[in-house]
């Protein structure tokens, strides 16, 4: 009830693993979920890790989830394919639409994957790095499962927070993880915030009299803001309409008033799109070369001149790279409000609670 | 001297295909040149059409621009290519990338063009908007060619406004363009507001402590704020080190400390990098079902409720399709500043000045 209480990344997989599988996912499906979950926590997308069990295994007895999903190509060229994920887990959709990507790309030096029919597939920086251990830069676009934006000027929520996430190889270095939604803050903050009790600084989000709202429990009474605030929010509300034509309307997938809040349906069929690319650092040059020069550019902005205050200068990607070590040295923290929400799903799917002491 | 001029698109080409020829470029390459320039300025890429036209010309002739390139492919896959633009005209590099990369897609389903060698070649829509004419998505991200950007929390200028153009077509709307620069302000824009002499407002800029710098003439003490600003300017930061990566550092162009600022040199080779990525709709669907779909989509947004005090929700695209419309019909205004400069290029050339009568 008190603090947040920390639990290994091995323990953590193992119970969302037979969460899923209790749920119904057969036990293959159930592990790679796990482990793409689990990853989520490790590199600190705390809301887009096991905080969403609870609504996943509700999803799954709902029937919102197809558990036995033929996940099939509908169409494809030499550099693309679309991707038919039957109502599947996200996580399984796009794994697969990543490996096709990857090997489409290794051909043609670049190949892009869009998903139809696919669901909530965690952060968007998991995929994007799937790429990497292939020497591929990896893109990936989003239309998030729930509308929270409006467009420019407008109030009725027609737009989610898109997210984009790229990942660039470096040699030396960590590599290159951008991952934002285009809202200045991303809804999953939002739900984070609301678990821990917190409230949200001014900016994040208003209220549809355009007033700053701050208490993340009455979040659904109001809109996120785009990326540039009340200042440039024309260019976020622009970035979040690209990326949802982009992941959902070029595949088939549900994008604008289509797009099912999956925080309040259960059982709805999302028609969730998702997009991935791959770039093949090969087609453009020697692979070690292009890693250097990266590793340079790091250590240039590294080693560049500070603001007063500002004690170390980052690179996207360092943060979660830092996190994740931190994880796996200390185990991952999980606050009281998710714990119980677990505990919950522990109960109602009969498996050991997860602080509980079973390896 | 008092206000603005208005000259037609037709005389606005011709003098500036007459200017770029005399100054030594052959003709066909200065009529290309002079068309995409043109169709800068009628929609309304004020910072990037004519106003450029004096730099170019001192450029040519102290010799940082090749008059006679042999733009070649240096490496290509089937839907890849890095193209040497061998230091010519960068509008002349990206038509070609443009073209390339709208013949690979048509086979592979997407292509990439990376350029290096190439140089500023005006705004990145000119060139994300070819590929719409073939039922294509065109993606165009380049690096800038001055550094106003440092990283967040630096005082060092490594980064450009780096900007990102994405289009996408439309049945019977006007296609979907985005063209932002990375920075809550393109710094163009900052060049525009000099030339007309007016004051930026605040959070568009600020000086090496800190503070908002809100005169245009100053631009060279102070630095650009990333989209976000001083609340989120991470993303923003984020996202123009993304982009150059990937239209400098991944084709061997300059990115980071190696990028000249081609506003204080003008006989240095720049080595600037763009990229364009063009995505053939019908790899993925029927493209009458996609443009129905982005037409719904647009409509949609536009008839959504709206906030108090708004008049009409605009989609990305509008604004500069309008401006397209009311140029052509009423003519391009030329600024009095701007319209010296350009009176003190036709005498430099010995040539007729842009506002003269002849046709």
């Amino acid at each position: 009830m008190t603090s947040e209480q920390l639990i290994t990344s091995g323990r953590l997989k193992a119970f969302i693993a037979e969460a899923l599988m209790k749920a119904g996912l057969p036990g293959p499906d159930a592990e790679s979920v796990a482990a793409l979950m689990t990853e989520a926590d490790l590199q600190g997308s705390d809301g887009h890790g096991v905080s969403r069990l609870p609504q996943y295994v509700r999803r799954i007895k709902a029937g919102g989830f197809n558990v036995r999903p033929n996940i099939h190509v509908v169409r494809e060229q030499a550099g693309t394919a679309l991707l038919n994920g039957d109502n599947g887990m996200g996580h399984l959709v796009m794994k697969r639409a990543a490996e096709i990507a990857i090997a489409k790309a290794r051909t043609t030096g670049i190949a892009w994957v869009s998903s139809q029919f696919s669901n909530h597939a965690g952060p968007a920086s998991l995929y994007a790095r799937m790429p990497l251990a292939h020497d591929m830069i990896g893109l990936y676009f989003a239309v998030g499962n729930a509308n929270h934006l409006p467009p420019w000027g407008g109030l009725d929520m027609l737009l989610s927070t898109n997210p984009i996430a790229a990942a660039i190889p470096a040699g030396e270095e960590n590599p290159i993880v951008l991952d934002m939604a285009t809202t200045v803050a991303a809804y999953g903050k939002v739900k984070t915030k609301a678990l821990r009790g917190e409230t949200m600084p001014e900016g994040w989000m208003i209220d549809r009299q355009g007033r700053p709202l701050t208490d993340p429990k009455r979040a659904d009474e109001g809109m996120l803001l785009p990326l540039g605030g009340m200042e440039a929010g024309y260019k976020g509300y622009g970035l979040a309409m690209i990326i949802g034509l982009l992941a959902g309307t070029l595949g088939g997938a549900a994008m604008g008033k289509d797009v099912i809040d999956f925080n309040h349906d259960d059982s709805s069929v999302t028609n969730t799109g998702q997009a991935i690319a791959a770039i093949d650092i090969a087609a453009f040059g020697d692979v070690a070369v292009f890693k250097a020069s990266v590793d340079r550019l790091i250590r240039d902005f590294r080693g560049s001149n500070r603001m007063p205050g500002v004690d170390r200068i980052f690179v996207p990607g360092e943060h979660s790279a830092a996190t994740r070590r931190a994880r796996t040295r200390d185990g991952i923290p999980i606050a009281p409000a998710l714990m119980r929400g677990l505990d919950q799903v522990a109960d109602e799917l009969q498996i050991a609670k997860l602080a509980s002491s079973v390896a």
